[in-house]
């Protein structure tokens, strides 16, 4: 289907500007030469394709039969090469056939996952016609990964020696899980914002000595750029990139702070709302670091026999000391970092236009937010989701999508965003759980988020997945 | 747009056979009530829909302009109840407008998520059109919920003892990990099933009272038909379903063998291949119980302060015996079971024909499986696919896409299986992790699949996620 192409010279006539002062002949070769350039397109045959583009530059948004331009043809034979080449010749994406078909429509309905991906990729105009691609790109608070974990060097007890006394490696300092950052208040609108302190090797080496501190490898700084460093680089050291270590330690936090030459240095202490000020890059390497953090300061014990542990692996294992103990046979999660897997939903009621929120009793007044819930052993999200908004509303749940991720270091959960449709709507809330749900309707979300001085409600910040999924619903129908 | 509906009653005469023997007269009647019909739908008004749909049933398939269905033009407006009636009297889903849509495309397209779920739901027929719908609608091994697992009874100390003594309540006996079951060998080609044993409270009474024995709530047996007992209904006692338990013990396992009635029963001892043959409503349960039980044969002990621990709420929880110990301030995940998220990936090759395919030692000989790693600390399940496939092949991935989950209790994983796009292809494998990986073309996964008598290569079972995913993978484009 669609592999033999016709050409159509009035077709491209009347779209070309150009071509409408163009001769017969010329319309008649130009015709042909769109029919060579679509057929190869069709064909996957990229060598040709390119000739005529590089000869022609304007065969690119050409139409065939029915609309069908080169990218759609590609598309729909599952091509990804000639796509890549179409695009990066700049053709024009939101091109549509006479079914009103974009490329990106046709290798969606053809199942080239690939090809749909990399036409809906990085691009807020697809977002309108394409709600899949919406929180796919989206990216949460604390999801950026800022450095390659490089998570094979952490056996690798000579190489980290190395790094922990290079000149440019990147030491944060953690204390009671918080890590010391320097403030400053940018501006009334903007508000605070948080940088985390960088040491050098020389100010903490004396603190590493210490028995009672953690250190935990984090990884190398990403080159920018289309490629990573490889390993063999890596091995010959030719511009390795910076490490980045945290260390946790019981001295007295403000004696560490003495350490600092920033001013305004701090130890955040709460850090549900202190550890939402930083950059995405920093709220990145502040998620990975607090949540191993935190299991060190749980996990000292050998759960499996009560014995003390200890330190391996770059701080990403603590192994039992007693020789005789279970955990040391084979391999078990006890000697593992603790990741807690939690469902967090936006249910929507069966008219579409309604979502159900609800609000905890230690909420700020009038504040709702999605339901949520730790998946159960022997659970999948979809079920977890279902028994969730059943046992906290009452409310009966049909399909459920997943959306997107977040991880949340307080202690070390992984969010998981979806959206969920009701197949009832009556509520009936679990006091235990929450204090109240409703049904919003989508114009009261809509006003609320946009924030007149007194909105009727409020949602959890921007930096919370539950904000993005509220976002994420009253923006996908917004184009009707 | 097409909310104003064009009666077209020579188009709906040529689709229905009877109209073509109607009268001149009977037409432009039926074109008024087409019409009437279609803009009901359209706007939602489910009254004047439905009297027009019992007055004369055969409206339900009719099309307007452009070829539009009631249920596509409801569909395109978001009215989930006109489409649910349209649904329930039994209306042609799979019908298509003139540009070659369903009502799920359109849908889907304009954004009516919950519609275009309701439309794809439990219809193997849309899988080829939507591949969208492929897994989600697929279930894994491991993963019903045979058992309403009422989480808020886990408190309720009294209920539990009434649900112990009860003699309707299903108690399953495990020991070292493993639950008795009854085997029989079916035929040659369906292999050996595998049943659950079944007790009684009179049969295992004076086990509960020993003091190594653990118990645990699983659950009340889903009640048949549309609706699920509510909690009134419970506390009254009316029809209240049998509630079941998981018993793990430390007594010989000779000794409870001979409790049963039933022969050739045993405890299977190779989890990752015993356990794979009951039925689907069995595997959850074994997934929910083995998995809790596993937690409790490895954190017996409080890893934040060493000391011995409590069972407490049906089994879901153990509690620091040290009064003074941390872990009782607040509430700290040390307390609940473990889930530890994985993520399984099958990488596809840029050009969509071939996947990525890896063996560790272990495997049997020739069999190849999909990369698999834990999402780390800090991390999203997009960035632990990327992470774990370069980190284990050197190939670099793009756009990630979840599937489907699979609860894994060996000992309690959560598999949250992803198809992935790598964006380079050059294989460098780390040998700690696996042995050898390729890219495999989909013709040679479709013919080892198929198994003649001596397939190159083989893949996990059908009841592993991993099969799944290639299955579901080799299925995207099978139409095209
Ligand atoms: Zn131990
Ligand atoms: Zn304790």
């Amino acid at each position: 289907m669609h592999t033999q192409v016709l050409p159509e010279p009035t077709e491209a006539a009347r779209t070309e500007g150009k071509a409408a002062r163009m001769t017969s002949l010329h319309l008649s070769a130009m015709g042909e030469m769109v029919e060579r350039f679509l057929d190869a397109a069709a064909r996957g045959d990229l060598t040709q394709a390119s000739t005529l583009l590089s000869n022609t530059p304007s065969l690119i948004n050409q139409k065939g039969y029915s609309g069908w331009t080169a990218l759609m043809l590609a598309a729909r034979n599952g091509h990804y090469n000639v796509v890549e080449v179409l695009l990066s010749h700049g053709c024009d994406k939101f091109s549509v056939n006479s079914s009103s078909q974009t490329a990106y429509d046709i290798a969606k309905f053809w199942g080239h996952r690939h090809i749909s991906n990399l036409l809906g990729r990085t691009d807020d105009g697809c977002r309108r016609v394409l709600p899949d691609t919406d929180l796919h790109q989206h990216e949460n608070y604390f999801s950026r990964e800022t450095l390659d974990r490089l998570s094979g060097k952490r056996t690798d007890k000579v190489w980290l020696e190395t790094k922990r006394n290079h000149p440019d490696t990147v030491y944060l300092l953690f204390s009671n899980l918080s890590p010391m950052v320097s403030s400053s208040q940018v501006d009334e609108h903007t508000g605070v914002e948080t940088k985390l302190c960088r040491f050098r090797y020389e100010a903490v080496k004396e603190l590493l000595q210490k028995p009672a501190t953690v250190l935990i490898f984090l990884g190398v700084e990403k080159r920018r750029g289309p490629s990573s460093p490889s390993s063999s680089q890596m091995e010959e050291g030719v511009q390795e990139p910076p490490a980045w270590f945290a260390i946790s330690t019981d001295e007295d936090a403000a004696e560490l702070l003495k350490r600092c030459r920033e001013k305004n240095c701090s130890f955040p202490k709460t850090p549900n709302r202190d550890l939402l000020t930083f950059s995405e890059e920093e709220a990145g390497i502040v998620a990975q670091a607090r949540s191993v953090l935190a299991w060190h300061s749980r996990y000292s014990f050998c759960p499996t026999c009560g014995s003390s542990t200890q330190l391996e692996e770059g701080g990403y294992k603590r192994s039992c000391l007693n020789a005789d103990c279970r955990s040391l046979k084979g391999v078990h999660n006890t000697c593992y970092p603790r990741v807690d897997p939690v469902v967090i939903m936006l249910v929507i009621h069966p008219d579409g236009n309604q979502c159900l929120l609800g609000r905890k009793k230690i909420f700020p007044a009038r504040m709702f937010s999605c339901l949520a819930g730790f998946v159960e052993p022997g659970e999948t999200m979809e079920d977890a989701v279902r028994r969730e908004v059943e046992e906290e509303s009452g409310v009966k749940v049909g399909p459920v999508q997943y959306i997107s991720c977040q991880p949340w270091p307080m202690p070390s959960n992984l969010m998981i965003g979806c959206l969920a449709v009701a197949i009832s709507t009556d509520i009936k809330v679990d006091e235990n759980e929450i204090e109240e749900a409703r049904w919003f309707q989508r114009q009261q979300v809509i006003e609320s988020l946009l924030k007149g001085p007194h909105p009727a409600f409020t949602f959890p910040p921007r930096q919370t997945i539950a904000h993005q999924l509220i976002k994420h619903w009253i923006g996908m129908n917004s184009n009707l």
